[in-house]
């Protein structure tokens, strides 16, 4: 009898699923919009009839669904507790014991970012790293450690919530979660047109960025590359606040690698090398050779480590 | 049948053992002088002697020894592989082989800092707590993570390299390691008096400390409490550093507790008070209520950790 599992990324805006083989290979996968009613666990429920209908609709039996990973967009435990998602409306309950009630099949859960990264480390860029470190640097930054091919969780679950690192001194402006000086400020894309946007007005050098009507991190990178000599100080400065933060995190748990994603990683290349110009000086000599990659499963990371969380 | 095992912690001035009981209760303890000969692995051979010598002096047979558990002064791999160890003038090897060849049971091997760690985790003022972090404030600055139960060596074994975290900024005089700004130059015994010495010089306050002939860290500490301002000062600005250090290491893991060990933590109260002052506005929320203890098994916190790589 095949044996299948499935990964479930439950986001703010969107439940996806991804059906996977024994072996991890994904095999389909979905997306539904994650309704917020009044009733947090609605998208519980959503996710949990979400299964029960592919699981029709392929022709399978529970007997053959190994279990169910769910990614979540808040801290979870090492045992599946989870103090609250604001996010979803949510408070305290265990995901894990809820969501097999509702679908009487074995559910591990982790963290969005965390299972991300472990799908990075499992089936995408990280592949062949039992030690590595994803970044996403989209609207905020997020991040996962996996160590010895496990999520580091923490007490808590708020491992690896690398976007709140302390890497600005003397920062005037607060960041999302109220402190000041956090690497979400100045490497997210959010972070990056902020940067930009001071370095214009602080500067009175010729910029193609001054013609632009609305500027995204997007232009910042795409003028850099064209030599844009601004917006190459802006790079400059954005990844030099991601290669601190890096430097720290390498001082702490010394993964092989590093793997940048979220949509600011599309830049490539040049993101590496300023990240890397800035977390070389930072580090211990045994700590300088680590590798500096760009992700590569894109939003699929999340199912892919979700399903992963059951496999191992 | 009894059963036993040996914590050995290799250092660059001594080799301290411990027999253990299964339960991990410590029976009996020894240091031998460290012997730094041509030859570094004879240092690992009059280990191996001290234990058998011990097992034959306590009239045990090898069939009751679990195992030696063994930290040394350099990093380990969570393999046994040693990439060099300059203190004992050793270069690449498997100390977990090379060691069981010698003594004909099974070993394994830590790095001293996160060795300790565990000890002070298992049997220590950590106890309890499942994930923690030990820094340990002596003439420099180590440290190690436990994360569920288990050291994080990471992919190098320098997980834990809490004292070269990059936490000073524009800093013009260079650390051991070769960098600039690392929290060893600030928050050891060594950087509290380096931090002290320019206080004095830079400051004309009146103060206790310019009237000593030489000064320690611990005379910083003592006089602060005393309620001298400029000692208040250095302790503030040495625990700014520390504060911020453990807040990276915080995000990056999120342990339940940190353990202050090592000389300078037995200024006591005072160093966990102006720590966490540093600490809090450095961190999310979710992780502002993490403990801060003095670590409580001194220089036996080794040989402890050393013992629960085998026990566990």
């Amino acid at each position: 009898m095949e044996q299948y599992c499935f990964g479930v990324d439950i986001g703010g805006t969107g439940i996806k699923a991804g059906l996977f083989s024994s072996e991890g290979e994904l095999l389909d996968k979905w997306v539904v919009p994650t309704v917020r009613t009044d009733k947090g666990k609605d998208v519980l429920k959503d996710a949990a009839n979400l299964i029960d209908s592919k699981i029709k609709e392929k022709g399978l039996t529970k007997a053959q669904i190994i279990g169910i990973g769910v990614g979540i967009p808040g801290p979870v435990k090492d045992n599946g507790d989870v103090l609250e998602l604001p996010n979803l409306g949510l408070g305290y309950f265990n995901i894990e014991e809820e969501m097999s009630e509702m679908t009487g099949l074995k559910v591990k859960a982790g963290n969005d970012a965390n299972v991300a990264a472990l799908g990075e480390q499992w089936k995408g860029s990280g592949k062949g790293f039992n030690n590595m470190v994803l970044v996403t640097l989209g609207t905020g930054v997020g991040g996962g450690v996996i160590h010895n091919g496990r999520i580091v969780a923490g007490s808590g679950g708020a491992g690896g919530e690398i976007g709140h690192l302390p890497v600005g001194i003397n920062e005037e402006e607060t960041c999302g979660c109220g402190k000041k000086g956090c690497l979400e400020q100045y490497s997210s894309a959010t972070g990056i047109v902020r940067l930009a946007k001071k370095a214009l007005k602080q500067s009175s050098k010729e910029s193609e960025l001054r013609s632009l009507d609305s500027l995204s991190a997007r232009d910042v990178f795409d003028m850099a590359k064209k030599g844009d000599d601004l917006a190459l100080e802006v790079v400059d400065q954005a990844c030099s606040y991601l290669g601190l933060a890096l430097a720290h995190v390498a001082q702490v748990v010394d993964p092989e690698a590093f793997v940048l994603g979220g949509g600011v990683s599309k830049a490539g290349q040049i993101l590496v090398d300023y990240t890397m110009k800035h977390y070389v000086p930072n580090v211990m000599n045994a700590l300088k050779d680590r590798k500096f990659l760009i992700a590569s499963l894109g939003n699929d990371a999340g199912i892919y480590g979700c399903a992963r969380l059951v496999l191992s």
